[in-house]
C-alpha cells in the first residue's frame, strides 16, 4: 500500500493532548506557559466532550486530580521537578488496583470494589510525578483482545467508532488515541498493550516478563502478563517504562546508529493475512531498516516451525491460570459474568494439569530455542495485528481464510508472551483509513535497548 | 514399647557389609588387611546367596566391578586415595541411569535399555571411587511405596520375607539391610527413600529439593523428587550425600553440643496411628533429646492445620506430573505396565490444570509458612511410616481406622516433598520383631546441619 495523502483523520476531533510529547508538555510547564492544574483541566474537557462517544473511562476523579496537579506545581514552583512525568495526567487501566478510585476489571463482581492501595506499579507513576485522572475500560477481567464486552459496554475506535478498540486494554487505548491524556498503563497477557495499540495507531510496549511489579493486578495469567505502556510515540514510552519499572528498564541504552539485524517473520501460521495489511507493515519495516527495498530484511521461515508449539503451550497456560484465578466465581456467581466472558472461562477448565505441566516444559525448550536466534537476530519483525479493527461484536473475519476474529487479534502478539520476550507495537501506515502496525519483538531482558532502536529508526507514517 | 532383649534379628543370614562402617573399610583397606577387589568379593557372594531370596538386585556386574575395584587398589597402592568411598561397592536404584548398565524403571517398557551416559550423580559417585555393582529394583516406574509391583517382581524384606521392604527404592533397601553392599542410592519423590529405610531399620536421607543433580534420573514427579542415600548408619549417609551432591551438602556442618530443639508432630490427620509404633518412635525421639521423658517435646498441633492443604496440593503435583511423564505410554503401550500402575496413572490424568496452578500457589504459601515455623523449631519429628512393614500385595491395614497401605506408608513422609525440605529416617526400635523408624524433618537447606545433629543425638536401638 503506498501512504494515502492526506493521512486519514480521527472520527472525533481529538482532545489536547494529541500530537503533544511528554517533553513538549515539561518544556511549556518549565516556561510557565502551562501548568499541571492546567494540564488536569484540559484532559477533564476532553473527556467531558469524548468519553461519550468512546467510553474509554469508567471513572474519572478530576478534583482529586486538580488537587495533585496544584501540588505537584507548587512542588515545580520551589524547583522541585521530580522527572518527565511531573505533573503529567495519566490514565490507569481498570484491573489495577488505585487506593483512590474504585478498580473493577469491568466485571459486575466487583463494581464499587475499592483497593486498599494502589498496585506498586502505580504508587511508582504517581512517585514519579503524574496525576491519575482516571480508570479506563477493560474487556471484563481482561479475558478478551476485542474490548467490547465488559459491565461497562464496549469502548469505541476514535479512528471510527464502529470498530473496536482492540483490548483487553480498550478504554486505555481509546484515551490516548483521542488526546483525553498524553499516555496511559495497560496490561497484556496475549497482546492486550499492543493489539490496541495497533488498531488505534498507538506505540504499544510489553517489557519483559517480571521488569514490572505485578503487585496489584488483577491477574488473569501470571506467568505471561505484564503491565506495559500505550503512547503516542517511542520517547513517551520509554519515559512511562522507565518510571513504571521503577529504572529497572531504562530510557537510555544506546542502540548505535547501525541498522538492527530484522527477521521478518511470516503471518501463517499464527495468523491469517490480509495482503494489504502485511504490505504496509512489511514497507514499514524496510522503512526502518532505511533501505530502499526488503534486501535488508532475513527471512524467519524458521520461527513459523515452532507455531504450533508455541499457541499450545500458550493455551493451556493461560486457560489453567485463568480458571485457577476464576473457579468460584465461575462456580457461585456465573450470573455476573458477560456470557462471552463465562463461555470462554467454562472453556478453560478442562484443560488438565498434565497438559500444563508439559507447557511449562515446551516454554522452557521454546525460551532456549529464542535465546538462541536471539544471538543472531537482534529484532524480529512482524504486523502486530493481522487486520485492521473490526466492528463492534465482530466475530469471524470475513474473506478467505475466514477465522475467529478473537484468535485473529491475538495470534501475532501471544506467542510473545509465552516467551516473555519484550515487543513494541509501532505505527506502520493506514489500510482503508485505519492505522495497521509494525511488531518487533526483542530478546529477554533487552527492553532498554529495543525502545531505543524505535527511538531512532521509527518514523511516524507520512 | 520396651526394647526387646535379645533385639529381633533378620530373617536371613546377613552379608559382609553388615554392621560395617565405611570409616571401618577404609581403614582395612588403608591396613592392607581388605581390598576394593575383595569388598566386590564380599558383596557378589552376599548377592549371590541372598538375592534369590530378597530380589533386591535386578542386575549386577561383577567383572565389571571387579576390574574397577583393581584400577582403585593400583590407585590407592599409589596413594591416591579418592576419598571415603574409594573401592566401596554401591547399588543403584534402577530408574537412575548408568552408562554400563542396564536401567529398565522396573517396567517392561525399558527392559535391556541401556543409556548412553551416567547420570551425574551416577558419575559423581564414580568420580569420588564408588564401585556400582549393580542395579536395584524399583516399584515400576517409582510409582509406588511398596517396591512388590515391577517388571522384576516384589522385593522381600530381610527382617521378615514375606513382607514388603517398602518402596519405591525397594532394593536398594534389601540390598543395605541385608548387607550385600554398606550403602545405596535411591530416590525419593514421596518417601521412596525414607519409607523403605524405615520399614528395613535403615537410615534414609532425602536432601533438599535440587541439591542433587537430577539429570538422568527417570522422572516421576520433577518438582518434588531427588535422589538420596540408604545406609546403616548417619556418618555413612553422610559420606554419600557429600558425594552425591557434589560436595553441595557438606558432611562437617557442626551441630554443637545443646540438643536441638523439636517439634512432636502428631500422626493424625496426615496418616493413622499404630499406638505401639508412635509410642516406640516418640521414645526415641526422646532419648534423642537425652531427656528422661517427653518434656522437652514441643507440641506440633499447629503442623495438622496444614495436612489438608499439604496433601492436596501434593496429590494435584504429582498426579500432573507423573501423567505428563507417562502420557503417551499410557495411550501407546498400557498393556505393558503393572495393572495396579497403569490404574494409579490412570487416575492421575484427570486433575485439572487449574488445580496445578492452585497446588503451585499453595505450595508457595506453605513453604513460606514453615520457614516461619522453622525460626523456632530445629526438627520435626514424627514416625518415618506409622506401621510396620505390610505382608508383600496387602493393600490394607486392618484393624480400627483401616486404611490403605498407599496412604498410610506415604502420609508422613510425602509433606515434606512437598515443601521440599531435608528428612531423615532414624532406627527407633522395634515392634513385633519387625523395624519402626524416627523420621526428622528440618528447614529448607540445612542438609549438613540435620545429618549432623543425627550423628551427634542418635542412638542405634539396643
Amino acid at each position: 500500500m503506498n501512504p494515502q495523502h492526506p493521512l486519514p483523520t480521527l472520527a472525533v476531533e481529538p482532545g489536547f493532548f494529541a500530537g503533544r510529547t511528554l517533553a513538549e508538555l515539561q518544556d511549556a510547564m518549565h516556561r510557565g506557559t502551562l501548568s499541571a492544574e492546567a494540564l488536569v483541566r484540559h484532559s477533564a474537557a476532553a473527556i467531558e466532550r469524548l468519553n461519550p462517544l468512546l467510553n474509554a473511562f469508567v471513572h474519572v476523579d478530576i478534583d482529586a486530580a486538580l488537587a495533585a496537579a496544584r501540588a505537584l506545581d507548587a512542588q515545580r514552583a520551589q524547583g522541585r521537578v521530580r522527572g518527565p512525568l511531573h505533573g503529567i495526567p495519566v490514565a490507569i487501566k481498570d484491573n489495577v488496583d488505585t487506593a483512590d478510585m474504585p478498580t473493577t476489571m469491568g466485571a459486575a463482581h466487583f463494581l464499587g470494589h475499592r483497593p486498599a492501595a494502589d498496585a506498586e506499579c502505580v504508587a511508582l507513576l504517581r512517585a514519579a510525578g503524574a496525576i491519575v485522572i482516571g480508570k479506563t475500560l477493560t474487556h471484563e477481567f481482561a479475558y478478551g483482545p476485542t474490548g467490547d464486552r465488559s459491565v461497562q459496554g464496549a469502548a469505541r475506535n476514535p479512528w471510527r467508532t464502529t470498530q473496536i478498540t482492540g483490548g483487553s486494554s480498550a478504554g486505555s487505548a481509546a484515551a490516548v488515541a483521542s488526546g483525553m491524556v498524553p499516555v496511559a498503563l495497560g496490561t497484556d497477557t496475549g497482546g492486550s498493550v499492543r493489539v490496541p495499540s495497533a488498531l488505534c495507531g498507538l506505540v504499544g510496549f510489553k517489557p519483559t516478563h517480571g521488569r514490572v511489579s505485578a503487585q496489584g493486578l488483577f491477574p488473569l495469567s501470571p506467568s505471561i502478563e505484564d503491565a506495559g505502556v500505550l503512547a503516542q510515540n517511542v520517547a513517551d514510552a520509554q519515559v512511562f517504562m522507565q518510571a513504571l519499572s521503577g529504572g529497572g528498564i531504562g530510557a537510555s541504552a544506546g542502540a548505535g546508529s547501525a541498522a538492527p539485524r530484522m527477521m521478518w517473520v511470516p503471518n501463517a501460521p499464527f495468523a491469517i493475512d490480509d495482503p494489504a495489511v502485511t504490505a504496509c507493515v512489511r514497507a514499514a519495516a524496510v522503512r526502518f531498516l532505511g533501505g530502499a527495498d526488503d534486501a535488508g530484511l532475513l527471512d524467519g521461515a524458521e520461527v513459523t516451525r515452532h507455531a504450533r508449539a508455541l499457541q499450545g503451550a500458550l493455551g493451556a497456560i493461560q486457560r489453567s491460570e485463568a480458571y485457577a484465578v476464576h473457579a468460584e466465581r465461575v462456580e457461585d456467581e456465573p450470573e455476573k459474568f458477560d456470557p462471552e466472558v463465562l463461555e470462554r472461562l467454562r472453556a478453560s477448565r478442562p484443560v488438565q494439569g498434565w497438559e500444563y505441566v508439559r507447557a511449562i516444559d515446551t516454554r522452557a525448550r521454546l525460551r532456549a530455542v529464542f535465546a538462541q536466534l536471539f544471538e543472531r537476530v537482534d529484532v524480529l519483525a512482524l504486523p502486530t495485528v493481522a487486520i485492521t479493527a473490526p466492528a463492534l461484536q465482530q466475530r469471524s473475519v470475513a474473506g478467505p481464510g475466514s477465522a475467529g476474529v478473537r484468535e485473529t487479534l491475538l495470534g501475532l502478539t501471544n506467542p510473545w508472551n509465552l516467551l516473555g520476550l519484550p515487543a513494541i507495537a509501532l505505527p506502520a501506515g493506514f489500510v482503508d483509513g485505519m492505522p495497521v502496525s509494525l511488531q518487533l519483538v526483542a530478546a529477554e531482558g533487552s527492553d532498554a535497548r529495543l525502545l531505543a532502536l524505535a527511538a531512532q529508526h521509527w518514523q511516524r507514517p507520512a
